[in-house]
């Protein structure tokens, strides 16, 4: 590991729990039966310990879209060619995709990376340029990278986090654009987890019965041929896994030593999640799962982090739509905490019991 | 019934599934795997069959929170005393509430309507003033109202929403206050549904199992006192009813009959609803399932009418908090649909399949 990831690693601190306490005692104090609003209560309790702050500002909200080519898409395993995946970079950056328009409805600026797809976007300026390659290599010939380029990914996402700057970035929300990188992500939960890959994978942008056996048949000898080490998460994500989930991996971390929220989008980004939680597991707390995606190894990945996802709307898009749609919530349990009445400042009667 | 009454449930009629269908090829256009919004696509078809409108405008969006009080307190059902009804009502008006803060935060503008509180708001030119009475009788004493109160209950409700007016109402959400209104709201579906009252009673604002044992044998006394009739809906909200919750249910047949997406919150906007569908069938099609509340008797109500909520975040506060949420992601689906770009705007490719 190179210094740079081990000190942010080594930056990640718990939670304040002294302040998650207090912040509980105003919760109970406002004009609401002690409780009552359940899960927006634990939001605010939790942003309150991750930031450190007793009345937690969100306004700079930031997504953060992280896209990559993957060469296992030569092995046949999406419904959608390669191109899609510079196409949709340009869809971003004309704020044409379901991401701007959902970034927008909740208040929130959209940065776009490419952290490796196989078009080139340098006279984009708007495109936050990371590329460490042109595609992964498919991992049914090899490592789909170098370890040094996982390591570097990761560090780009970092850098990602340290470029917005924490005056910019009040709560961040992660996601991908990737054709191919379910199949990664299926990939990565089998080596981490020991779980068969006909558990973990799921039909991506919706391939048909024989397109789903051909992908978990690739998986399978992608594991075997390149045995990626489940104690080490570099290795898991050098063998299978794709340049943007290093990158995501990257925020999540960089969030987590910062103490900026961080909501965590589908099947994808959680992957991302789940490398950096495996490099540091106190960065577990930082991290909100907005939903459960109908892909279906995004519920292990969650169990694995102990994190209950907010809500389940049945997407399957990626991108971070559903961490963006999750991020008016987290806002919504903090505007409670801090706009509502108490009782003694509404004169209103407590319980009789 | 009145004419009243019976016009506005004539004025009911199917949403437009020509138009809904077409909003459904719009979705399919878009520049993401077809479905996989979910939900989100189908809250934007249902707002186009529901308002008759291509691309429906949200602009406009109104939360009523419709008050009363319940004789039936005075039995010892609720952990909270009579008058924190009237201390919540001046708390709404002063922008206290959770409701409050919710709603400026989906921008929403809040209505509250004392619809039979025990106190005086005649001064209180932001109340609108529907009293029926200083709150329903105790219905272990006789019915909790008289038949003519209960259909002008649900009069009241109709005329709050037509004296808002089309123009300025585009997206409607309901809510409550009512301290021992989920007793109230246990006893209609019970009455109803011929369910046990044990299957569907909770512990509203928090009572402890002495008082739910209590609560349960005040609500099967009532309904073997009152005996209300399972077939005549009225006959039901009057026996066992409140008034909020016969205001909640005109509500739901003037947004149906006016064309207006109405939002639905917990238990008790749903048991009004409930009473409205019974009236209606035709009204369900109208109406959006936000949450499921943590009172049991909930997810009954909801199956009854066919609806399917949205999301389950623990919420069991009422006022129409989890329907102010809910506002948020209809608007969010409206605006994929409306503001997305299409595969052939963006020049993506489509699938390969």
């Amino acid at each position: 590991m190179t210094n740079k990831l081990s000190n942010i690693i080594t930056k990640i601190e718990p939670v304040d729990r002294e302040l998650m306490k207090e912040a509980q005692r105003r919760l109970d104090s406002l004009t609401k039966p002690q409780g009552s609003l359940g899960r927006l209560e634990e939001l605010a309790k939790k942003v309150v310990g991750i930031t450190g702050e007793k009345m937690p500002c969100l306004d700079e909200k930031v997504v953060i879209v992280m896209a990559g080519d993957h060469g296992v898409v030569e092995e046949g395993v999406s419904a959608y060619p390669k191109e899609v995946t510079g196409q949709m970079v340009l869809n971003f950056i004309r704020g044409g995709a379901a991401i701007n328009v959902l970034a927008r409805h909740v208040g929130a600026r959209v940065v776009i990376v490419d952290m490796g797809t196989a078009a080139d976007f340098e006279k984009e300026t708007r495109v936050v340029n990371k590329k460490i390659g042109y595609g992964t290599k498919s991992f049914l010939k090899g490592p789909a990278m170098t370890r040094d380029e996982a390591i570097q990914s990761i560090e780009s996402g970092i850098e990602v986090v340290e470029e917005i700057g924490k005056g910019k970035l009040d709560i961040l929300a992660i996601g991908d654009m990737g054709i191919g990188n379910t199949t990664s992500s299926s990939a990565i939960i089998a080596a981490l987890s020991g779980c068969s890959v006909r558990e973990v994978t799921g039909r991506g942008t919706g391939i048909d019965d024989e397109a789903l056996g051909r992908k978990i048949q690739v998986i399978e000898e992608g594991i075997s041929i390149n045995v990626p080490d489940p104690k080490d998460a570099i290795d898991v994500l050098s063998k299978v896994g794709g340049f943007e989930i290093g990158g995501l991996a990257g925020c999540v971390l960089a969030a987590a030593a910062h103490k900026i929220p961080v909501v965590i989008d589908g099947f994808i980004s959680t992957a991302g999640a789940l490398i950096a939680t495996e490099l540091a597991p106190a960065a577990k707390e930082y991290i909100i799962a907005s939903h459960v995606s109908q892909e279906i190894g995004h519920k292990l990945m969650l169990k694995r982090m102990g994190l209950v996802p907010l809500f389940d709307l049945n997407l399957r898009l990626g991108e971070g739509t559903g961490a963006a749609l999750c991020m008016n919530l987290v806002e919504a349990g903090v505007k409670i905490l801090k706009e509502m009445a108490t009782f003694a400042d509404a004169a209103v009667s407590e319980r009789t019991e």
